[in-house]
């Protein structure tokens, strides 16, 4: 693993770039939470993983009605977040707003084709003339672990939830995480699967008002969105173990941009998915390796998640970097 | 109310630009469905009212990663469609997915912060061994008429729910149901509440695979989406009564741009209001006259909806034509 560099020209210059995206209302109350959290997982000497997830909005006015998106759902963030958290991490969620989240995300399935969850509950008269709300018991099964789950990580206080909605609001909570979680050196991970919009409109171009179809059709002109990935790997959270995600709709582009982002941010892993088989097929590579992990479809049809083979192997990684620098 | 007219020039040309946008998969299973739940509701004599609700996405690339869209979340027509169930209306509720539906949008408003909604439910272990699983009881004054509503509402089959994603979907779904509801005349209603989108990326401009950001900043030119509020007003639904909506950021233009709509696509009603006061203040436009619904402070706080108001006020105007028309 490349754990040694020095600071490129490259990454001050993105640090003036976040400047340009002025701090969201909230970061100092989200800097609290955070930093406040992360003394505590230290007073238990739990490791800890941040976790992002869900796309990011970008808009197109300065009261924004219209803005750019993705369809990014949540499903590997949250996925993943349930699976480090049951193998004993300590999990700081930072999520776009009303995507999937890691245990709730259960309901969300049976509850996904619209009215559904509302027939689980049922209201049963008792003898008293008072009512009592009732669940559908055939949920059991499926609800019992989730529950029990969620309720020993609410108790333990392993899970700390920040939401974001526009890309300036998450590059910000970002920075913020990725700092706070130094002072747990190697014991910290970064899991980047948030879907980072590539492209925004600067502050300074976004017209006041929204745009109005009368003056004919808009021209958008976009301007890269600088890559924050240098920022995490080699200032913001430099001893932590880095992960970061490429989704590409090309195979003949996928493992060549992987291998790229490798030596220009020098994290320590990515992983590689094309669109159409991020549900059952991953790349995890590294500079020294690279490996594939595959869910069977007997496996899918089973229920399981390819998330839980990556949390599984990155865990590993992880512990293996731990061992090199402490023992 | 204006309810005579001669078919314009414009609405014949925008006939041929729903053409340009490729029929949904589901379309001819949704036709189907909307057929047979308007048979349902002539033979039951119901008024019967098509609300489209949320906001919809126009894709930038043609597998697509990234896509314009808009914050609506489906408030408005939510809480509407809710309204009109309870008026005695039968619901045509197409709506943008994983937007607020009618009745489970109370259980979201508690999920709304993440992870809530899991801290309703208990599990609790039985003398046999057994687990029942058990809901919070104090959620029951809040969840009680939510879950009789839904009940009555389902077993009399006044709802049904549409749902769609893209732009395309949304145009081709309108028009269906629009088309379909012609059988009920002056008392089926169209309550266009969707953020629809005011521009696209035509299908020929679409690039096939994700936009590189190699290339350097991509530059993209939009296409003025047809307006097809003429065509619901004038072929597909022309004798319903047809409710559009207009939003605007600047108030200035709010009163002058709904008048131009109504005499432009000769329907009944339009609601224009601003993004600040939308939820506190409505203005009913009319071609005879022009009132406007305020929800006060007080009534706010006591979870009032301005919706309420809104759809009273509607019900009664459409009471009218209909009376004017067939007494």
């Amino acid at each position: 693993m490349n754990c040694s560099f020095s600071k490129s020209k490259d990454v001050e210059a993105d640090e003036d770039a976040l400047a340009a995206f002025s701090p969201p209302k909230l970061l100092d109350e989200v800097k609290e939470k955070v930093l406040s959290f992360v003394q505590l997982q230290l007073s238990r000497k739990r490791k800890v993983v941040v976790v992002t997830s869900g796309g990011t909005a970008v808009p197109l006015e300065h009261k924004t009605v219209r803005f750019i998106d993705n369809f990014s759902t949540g499903t590997r963030g949250s996925a993943a977040a349930e699976y480090f958290l049951q193998a004993g991490y300590a999990v700081i969620f930072i999520h776009r707003r009303k995507t999937l989240m890691p245990f709730r995300r259960h309901l969300d399935k049976n509850g996904s084709k619209g009215l559904t969850i509302l027939d689980m509950f049922q209201l049963h008269p008792e003898s008293d003339g008072s009512q009592t709300l009732r669940v559908d018991q055939t949920q059991i099964p499926q609800l019992s672990s989730v529950l029990t789950a969620y309720q020993s990580v609410k108790d333990q206080e392993m899970l700390l939830c920040i939401e974001f909605i526009t890309l300036c609001d998450y590059l910000h909570y970002l920075k913020v995480a990725a700092e706070a979680i130094h002072p747990l050196g190697r014991s910290a991970m970064v899991f980047l699967a948030a879907a980072v919009a590539d492209f925004y409109v600067p502050g300074y171009a976004l017209p006041e008002h929204k745009i109005q179809s009368a003056n004919g059709p808009p021209v958008i002109h976009l301007r890269q969105v600088p890559k924050m990935l240098g920022n995490v790997a080699q200032q913001w959270a430099e001893v932590a173990f880095v992960v970061s995600f490429k989704l590409e709709t090309d195979h003949s582009l996928l493992v060549k941009k992987a291998r790229e982002a490798l030596v220009k941010y020098k994290h320590q892993v990515v992983i590689a998915n094309l669109l159409e088989s991020r549900r059952t097929k991953l790349e995890v590579i590294t500079v020294e390796d690279h490996c594939t992990l595959i869910l069977s479809e007997e496996e899918l049809n089973k229920g399981g998640e390819v998330e839980e083979k990556l949390v599984a192997d990155l865990i590993q990684r992880h512990e293996q970097v731990f061992r090199v620098t402490w023992n």
